[in-house]
């Protein structure tokens, strides 16, 4: 059941924190800080406040939310322990279902990645399948680390905005 | 067992979040970002990253860290969610313990403090006992919005370099 902007509006800080605490991954510091801008005028706005937020942020903090992913196909799955939207998110992409050679494949390019550059590998699972995230994840591991860092934060608001949108109702809703 | 500084240098970025992640209650971004900032040279450096990067951010992400804070004695501590750092602390200061008379006036107050500063009332609990505790609770509701920001700020910090003081050897151990 998805809310209306105005209805987001009127949550206190417990109740906004307590439902889009987790729209950018274990960050809810992102969350309760943009609570400071409301009113947003749409669900675009609250979009672009988390935007804005994370933009500002030194690249020690850019590099700090990408610390704050999961792996993909990685112990938080095995364990259970990933959040329940990077559950969802992790499992939609088949990452719950690899075949023994793709895991392998995906634990030793996971590694590769974070010896590389010393974040985790992040991106927007809900928009690919398994094939084209191991394509991507093995050519993203030639970039270099201020490539990869800004590319992983756009990866991060891609995730964001879906979460969000899962939550929010969009901006044009059908008027009869 | 507390780590020796060397033995927290050495950690890769996934074990330094896993074990400090909530120095800042909630917040493993700011223990993932100054992670960039290692070696560290000591304990009271480490502390002085954390410190640098709290005070690097906009006053919109210091209220951010502030919501990210449990009510004293609140509905966390009577429902169990807390988090094992602040439960202990609460305990310490003999939150779970309050009489009627002290629970309705805690209550109270902090619906109070929240209601006046949009963020919650934070105090280094293990600094202070109960009765202490509701008088500066009380004293401080009267203060101005940007005192009061600035002074949680403070008391953040104080639970960090305590809850640091609890992982990590301090700087000068004795050498015989």
């Amino acid at each position: 059941m998805r809310m209306d902007i105005a209805a987001v509006n009127a949550l206190s800080y417990e109740d906004f924190v307590n439902i889009f605490g987790n729209v950018v991954e274990k960050c809810p510091i992102i969350t309760a800080a943009v609570w400071s801008r409301r009113p947003f005028a749409s669900l675009t706005a609250l979009e672009a406040s988390i935007s804005d937020f994370i933009d500002a942020l030194p690249e020690s903090g850019k590099e700090g939310i990408l610390r704050c992913h999961p792996d993909l196909a990685g112990r938080d799955l095995q364990s259970g322990t990933l959040t329940r939207e990077s559950h969802e998110e992790q499992a939609g992409a088949g990452m719950d279902a690899l075949n023994p050679a793709e895991s392998s494949r995906m634990a030793r390019l996971n590694e590769e990645y974070k010896e590389r550059f010393e974040f985790p590998f992040v991106v927007c699972a809900r928009m690919h399948d398994k094939a084209n995230i191991l394509r991507q994840l093995s050519e993203r591991c030639r970039n270099g680390r201020v490539v990869e860092r800004a590319r992983g934060i756009e990866e991060v608001k891609k995730i964001c905005c879906l979460r969000l949108q899962g939550l929010v109702l969009s901006d044009a809703p059908n008027k009869l």
